[in-house]
């Protein structure tokens, strides 16, 4: 096996004797200059080269020296707690510092391997134990890998003849997922997404087509007024797919929530009343499990009876949430799942596949294709030698896709559904434990009490505004604006980072939000702790 | 630097030592059991943990030995044409052959090593030199780096603080396209999304959104009917994502193509003037530089007329063909094209990046934010400390999203504007190469004499064929059976991967299309003679 050192100081003529010589003469020019080894080794010739394949004499030592590279920085120090989260600069800063202008030129490896060394510098390591400032997280080794391999595939899964195992791959993956939902026998269908955003959108889709399926040819613009109903604070993506899709965001009638972020069951019956009365056609509800800021699930027994009284489709977005099905001792989260239409489900974060990973389910076999197919002559013969079932391609609306399924099968069957039952378990321990320990420390007031999913909402209030008087104004003008500043300080340290936002009548507060298992409960303490110091002097 | 071996037969016991022991004691554990290294060898755990973070004891070997293995398997032997472009199994073969199942149970760095093994042994080599069945093929080494990067990073871009690099390498890149494209100063707005089909629909979206900001919010169904045109041998995705948008499929008006598959003007006038006279409202034509199947080029400069006049949205889907705008030789192909309103155009095609790489780029700036933005308080926080026109996740309608845009961008720093020009030249010769060399070569028979871009149209004739009245609806019949069979011969030995479609009046062909500058002269006689052998005793 070839050593992995990366020859960087091979005399500048080396490049010449490779571009006229063979194998063997390389090879003994190798040995000439003074390099042993069992194997001739050549150096990176020092420009790159423009045509788009691999050329193992001169490519090889180059991946050899990026993924050495890549591991060193970006996995192994990327994930280190002893190293900063990120190095801050200001986008006017940044355009400085890194180059980023494309121009006529070629470049050299070695300039190439230090670019591909800023980009790392000045990336924020979002595979650090102190990045907990979104929904997605880690860098899970094994989801890491499976990922490599499918660039080094580079697929496309839209036929079985160009994409065999992963036509296969997603439908097993699909068929277990919708089993853990609850759909029987797995029976049903399904989709890797580009983002939740879109699997949410195929949703919409699919519910509009079984109730008329005449807007796939005929559109929108002769038709009653369809609405839709989802949480107040259900994911954006509702919205925007909704005007996306020519329903019109004013078409989704928000539901009121109470204050632990659930849809109030009576307002939902309300506005579908309410619809009804106004002429319109309530078709959809969009119910989530998880939501993005509290991480509220959302009462699914009680939507599944208001849908099945008024014949809506039911959606249960759980992106975020739909991880806890993979434990016994948390799924009862999701309880009444079963009886939706369809789930929005993504791998990519409870689970930490890596980006992106996301996935519709739909109770219903075959409505994906019916919403979505047109028959593309050049891609989907129908006259192929083998059963043309397994080309999957016209039941989704991209047409080239990525096989984002591959990184989660690894990571599957690497850990097992126990292995998966067991980081779900320990990332609610870990948010519990986050929780215990803020409860009546000083400084720390809880948004939500009793949060459902491991999302945890809270202010910190400075030592200098604790006497306040709650009820103020200005007290509550005044801790708006400590979240940001806060954050301007963790960002420019490095040492963490944590979102904030406002939300109804509440000020900016943070959101601080697990995924990762590789938390320990001691990081727990050290964020409180980060807290504290980062907010003494406000 | 630590050697890449990767230790197989390490005694059982070791798995042991790693759980109870610090470096020190398993240096001497290893050294003990006779492996002799300046730095002690860590054999990998037995079975993978369920953690979600990279350990350097655990995981250093298991990268490096996935890596070699890909980068032997996948990357090196994968692209030489001493190896077939597949192995094909038949679906139900297939699904004995691999272990696809996942259980409860974690598995072992050992079976999972394995798993990587058998998903490259029965994956299509899509880097293959032989594989010219799509529209994408081969595996830049540069991009491939790059994209391996992306994926260590795990970034997901909308903000300018989860992904500084990235937002603005973005806007580097889709301005030197725009410039590239011919919009002025490169001024205007852009997106990379998950697939020239999306991108063909954010721009229906943005012209729709222009002519009636109101469907935003109130949605289609009150509205004259919005129709758009389009050729007949566009890409289904206008089609599809139509429905999808609540247009309807059949307010895609297709417009007649001549012999050469392009947009017959006198024909897309008509039918602009019959929407009117119907009372509908003609708001878009989509051109299309670079047919799916002919590879033909819409007469841009006519179209933009007629957009000009009838003050509809000019959008070209340049998915394909827009690599020709990197070749001054080449360019004049896509004239007209600065006339445009929008342009799709993705890398991952003609410049072979890595899948997946779209881009759609806008003349008009400002206009994705304002057609797709709900300004969702959690994420586009406005009280940030730095200036957030940086972020840009609000004018997409993806949420999280990923940085497709380094692998593209690296690759433009490796080569260089000159290098994508001489990959472009090549390509084109290549294809001249082979259309030179079966014109007139008995058995050949050429769908279109001139195509304008690198895919190559023709039927290969089997002698037993070859005396027959081309008139002859028997002979029709015969060779429509030709090329699924000559596909399925292919298939089975995995000497190549051409694919095949009938069209119009035409029975069956083959279209071979090819985008790899690593490919040769010597390579398109090899295509013919490989066609001669396969075809010649049907």
């Amino acid at each position: 096996m070839p050593a992995t050192e990366y020859i960087v100081d091979e005399p500048a003529t080396y490049s010449d004797a490779v571009a006229s010589s063979s194998d063997e003469e390389l090879g003994s020019y190798v040995q000439n200059v003074g390099v042993h080894a069992k194997k001739p080794q050549f150096a990176p010739k020092k420009t790159a080269s423009f045509e788009s394949t691999p050329n193992k004499r001169e490519h090889e030592e180059f991946f050899r020296a990026a993924v050495e590279l890549l591991l060193k920085h970006a996995v192994f120090e990327g994930t280190d707690r002893k190293n900063s989260v990120l190095r801050y600069e200001n986008p006017e800063e940044l355009q400085q510092l890194f180059n980023f202008s494309v121009g006529s030129a070629p470049s050299t490896h070695d300039d190439l391997l230090d670019l591909l060394k800023d980009t790392i510098k000045y990336s924020v390591k979002t595979g650090h134990p102190y990045f907990v400032n979104q929904l997605f997280s880690a860098i899970d080794p094994y989801g890491l890998v499976g990922q490599w391999l499918t660039d080094a595939l580079n697929p496309s899964v839209y036929t079985y003849e160009v994409s065999p195992v992963f036509s296969l791959m997603e439908e097993v993956v699909l068929r277990e997922m919708r089993s853990i939902v609850g759909y029987e026998g797995g029976q049903g269908d399904g989709i890797f997404c580009p983002g939740g955003s879109m699997a949410n959108g195929y949703a919409i889709n699919c519910a509009r087509h079984r109730l008329m399926p005449d807007i796939k040819t005929k559109g929108l613009h002769a038709l009653p007024r369809l609405v839709l109903f989802t949480s107040e604070e259900s994911h954006y993506s509702v919205m925007k797919l909704s005007s996306f899709m020519g329903l019109g965001s004013d078409n989704v009638y928000p539901i009121s929530t109470d204050s632990r972020g659930k849809i109030i069951i009576s307002h939902l019956r309300e506005q579908v009343e309410r619809a009804l009365s106004e002429g319109a056609t309530p078709f959809l509800v969009v119910a989530t499990c998880g939501t993005t800021v509290m991480g509220a699930f959302d009462p699914l027994e009680e939507i599944a009876d208001v849908c099945e009284q008024y014949q809506m489709w039911m959606h249960v977005d759980a992106a975020w949430g739909g991880g806890a099905l993979m434990s016994k001792k948390h799924r009862g989260l999701l309880k009444g799942i079963e009886r939706s239409d369809s789930v929005t489900w993504n791998p990519h974060k409870m689970l930490t596949a890596p980006q992106q990973c996301s996935t519709l389910l739909l109770r219903h076999e075959g409505i994906l294709a019916s919403s979505n197919s047109t028959n593309a002559a050049y891609l989907f013969q129908k006259d192929k030698f083998y059963d043309t079932k397994y080309d999957t391609g016209d039941k989704h609306i991209q047409c080239g896709r990525r096989a984002d399924v591959l990184k989660f099968w690894f990571m599957w069957k690497a850990k097992g559904s126990s292995g998966f039952e067991k980081h779900v378990d320990k990332v609610f321990d870990n948010a519990k434990h986050f929780l215990d320990n803020v409860k009546g420390r000083p400084g720390f007031e809880l948004v939500l009490d009793e949060p459902e999913l491991t999302n945890i909402c809270f202010w910190y209030i400075p030592p200098s505004l604790r006497d306040a008087d709650r009820n103020d104004p200005e007290f509550k003008k005044k801790l708006h604006k400590v979240a940001p500043k806060m954050k301007e300080k963790m960002m420019k340290e490095g040492c963490m980072m944590v979102t904030y936002q406002a939300q109804k009548e509440h000020p900016n507060f943070f959101r601080i939000v697990f995924q990762s298992s590789g938390l320990e409960k001691a990081d727990m303490i050290h964020f409180i702790e980060e807290f504290e110091r980062l907010g003494k002097d406000l």
